[in-house]
């Protein structure tokens, strides 16, 4: 496929030469990290239980040694002299980014570095025991303990400012978190008055996948394998597995994606797989000759994020896109043969607030979860929240926002993973959700009946657009900076108010 | 199970300070090369075939980043600040086993290292191909550049001894070429006119498990999973998976192993997987408490496989263990019913010489595969031999020694993995088989009835054995010194022939 191997346009066998030996430099962090993530994948994905205690000493071992590396004076010189060089505005973005970590990591002691990786390995094997038995205080050490040790990190990092905002910078850089602030207002004016409207006077939606449910493993394997085979999965470049929790793990050259399997409704692992296929999109379009340099690696979980809700959204909850793939779906699901397109449609697309799931989420409803969080773990992190407090909160902000109670604390405060390794770190989604909007608009200004391709499985101009436009310049740009050569204009929530006014009000009968 | 977590004996609270820092800054070494143990895993069983290069890239920074680590001067300096401490015998062997690294690893360049990780990374996916297609040119450039810079790297570790010698005590530090020589005559005397008796005189043996094939991947799995039980393979630190080239891979918390299924024999699966677990159960045996530390590790390729070659042969080739196991054989394998304890004991020790492949070899005619191999890779390495000259050659000693001749390459000089990473690494097989039979006979000393309870499956005696004898010590002892602790003599291959001798004589009439 055209996307799949893209090389950026210049040539740098004649860069200065302490750019070059700055390079080599970082190649050797970044390859000792991208060894770390298929651990990490390893870890979710086949793992037996049994192995955590050596896999958190390998992590500690490979974060600490990156971070000595990063950090060290040797780095320090290098960094210098490669500034004072003549270099170009991409090579100077490298050198940009690599300074950006270099500055931040300084001040980190490499043992706390080392506690903290190994530390957060542990805490994912407790979270998920502390999740199958439902029993929050069985957690909640493990989550005190990274909490404190977070923010010693970020104080070490930056004592002059919020240790919360110092920890969001980790995803986010490039996007203050007052940006963030006045996003989550202009999307609660939005979002909670068209959840009532829908609540109080829209119309039932009918449910034919559920009905037919429930729906065996292999079905549903069949039907994510069919997924990934019309958007253009590459089998040579990636691989589906289950987890617990789906997530993307790689690099331009293999980037694998993870689905599970709810057995009542197979929609759910529908989205998770397309969701997660817009994750592996954004690696397998970067630049594989930059593997190793901040212009090959992504920018921001924003960003990423933007990538998966595009693929997720803007294509697999589109009619067009269930014009054409509803036949394959008969295929692969039992019982669902008389299912209409407009019924496919609907099914996935329904808003239902009194789900607890941030992960089964509708649209709609997800980024009430996403404010709850930040809200919570920013508490949390300020001491204004005690550990002990947080279920009780948890539950009071759920009844707050979305008018119900989790039933336990496994579909709590205990139902996400990231708890057990940081904070501040759920507004990508949001981002990625108002940015995905943003890019669909500016893609159908270049790209002619974008519908039309959708239906018919015609999707490589669409993953070539994004690849053209966010994917080849790795970290070059800044957020707004790359949001502004993608679409012509800073990020904005504008095009995702009015995407789900239009949807959501078509649908519902508003 | 009570060999799954053996503590070691000695509490080092009070060990020496200039100790602890040099055991601290060697476990980051460990640890980072007990993670590119899991990246080959991954490589082997899992990685998408377009991960190629990035694999490549993220292995040669860690073992370029583990080579710095070992040989840097602070870590000189550690070593010899802890050889000046008051140690007790096992600090001083682990002191030793770090010198040793260190000392050979010294001279190495860095680059060279990071050159040679890569370059065998790529070698192997080159390797597949060429076994593939049965295409040795396309092999070739690879396996001679990989000998000229395994030649360069033994020449940096010791300019004054030949590069063979010094490329064998890579996997072999303590048991010299000579002394393996001598073992070879032994085998040959002992080994060429056994298997010349066999064929001219021997009985017919029955294959009724080929006679009842293929037999579904389905039903082989199933097969292995119940050996895997019976032998007490943990789930919760281990899996088993397929591969090409059936492998082990991990340490005492998380050791895992491959097999792979031929539709029309049942017992290769088996063997192999038996195999495999036996490598496993050393992993496993080994003390936790010392995980990163050369006392937590395996000694040497000989003693891991005198593991293997003990479950494989000393149990699931016994009369014994099919008088067990029979049964359970049964309910997996269609069109088995009738067979009997003595035809299933003699399918799995069949001695069959016109086989060309090594992994799929007899007992007997194994060690004349090794011996091949031996010489091939002595005379190649040492430039008697071009590598255009190899697959003839290899065809003439498979006629001198087995009286058969390869059809292709591909079941010729390309079959096996080992020339895609290194040389001088085959002896480790023989060893292992003369040393298993030794431990066998040293057992059955101290353990009552050793036939009962492999009959009974009642095998946790003999894996405790195991642990108490060879697993527990790590890489306290040399091989010689380990083999006479464990058996009261130094290493002989004399209970190895009389074993086959017995074994075979009895099964073929003679």
């Amino acid at each position: 496929m055209s996307n799949q191997s893209p090389e950026s346009d210049s040539s740098e066998s004649d860069a200065p030469e302490p750019y070059e030996n700055l390079l080599d430099r970082y190649r050797r962090i970044a390859h000792l990290e991208s060894g770390a993530g298929v651990l990490y994948w390893d870890q979710q994905v086949v793992m037996p239980e049994g192995g955590t205690p050596a896999r958190g000493k390998q992590l500690a071992a490979l974060s600490a040694t990156t971070h000595e590396k990063l950090t060290d004076d040797a780095m320090a010189d290098a960094l210098d002299a490669a500034q004072d060089a003549d270099l170009t505005a991409e090579q100077a973005a490298n050198v940009r980014e690599i300074r950006r970590r270099h500055d931040r990591n300084r001040s980190v002691p490499e043992s706390l570095v080392e506690e903290l990786t190994e530390h957060t390995s542990n805490s994912q094997r407790t979270w998920q025991e502390a999740k199958a038995e439902d029993d929050f205080d069985r957690f909640a050490p493990a989550l005190e303990r990274l909490r404190d040790l977070q923010v010693e990190r970020a104080e070490a990092i930056d004592p002059d400012r919020p240790a919360y905002e110092v920890m969001y910078e980790d995803g986010e850089p490039y996007l203050p978190l007052e940006r963030m602030a006045e996003i989550f207002e202009e999307l609660k004016d939005a979002l909670v008055p068209l959840i009532e409207w829908i609540e109080a006077e829209g119309d039932d939606l009918p449910s034919p996948f559920v009905a037919a449910g429930p729906h065996p493993d292999g079905n549903q394997r069949a039907l994510s394998d069919a997924v990934l085979e019309v958007l253009g999965y590459p089998d040579e470049h990636g691989r589906l597995d289950e987890s617990a929790h789906p997530f993307t793990s790689g690099n331009q050259y293999d980037a694998r994606v993870t689905t599970r399997f709810k057995p009542e409704d197979p929609m759910d692992a529908f989205t998770a797989t397309i969701h997660e296929f817009g994750h592996a999109s954004y690696e397998l379009g970067l630049p594989r000759d930059r593997f190793g340099e901040p212009l090959g690696a992504s920018l921001s979980s924003g960003v990423h994020e933007s990538q998966s809700r595009f693929w997720e959204n803007h294509v697999g909850r589109t009619r067009p896109f269930w014009e054409g793939f509803l036949p394959t779906a008969k295929e692969h699901l039992d019982g669902v043969d008389d299912v209409t397109v407009d019924e496919a449609y609907a099914a996935v697309n329904a808003i239902y607030p009194d789900n607890r799931i941030r992960v089964e989420a509708d649209e709609l409803t997800y980024h009430l979860h996403i404010i709850l969080r930040c809200e919570l773990d920013r508490a949390f992190v300020e001491g204004d929240l005690s550990v002990d407090e947080l279920p009780a909160a948890w539950n009071r902000k759920m009844e707050e926002y979305l008018g119900v109670t989790p039933d336990s604390d496994a579909e709590g405060v205990l139902q996400d993973i990231h708890w057990s390794s940081r904070f501040a770190a759920f507004q990508g989604y949001t981002i990625g959700s108002v940015l995905a909007a943003q890019l669909d608009h500016a893609m159908r200004q270049d790209i002619d009946d974008v519908d039309a391709k959708i239906r018919e499985g015609d999707l490589e101009p669409l993953w070539d657009w994004m690849t053209e436009h966010v994917h080849r310049h790795g970290r070059r740009y800044p957020t707004d900076e790359l949001v502004e050569e993608a679409t012509g204009e800073p990020l904005t929530a504008e095009y995702f108010v009015d995407y789900v006014e239009g949807k959501f009000g078509d649908l519902y009968g508003l």
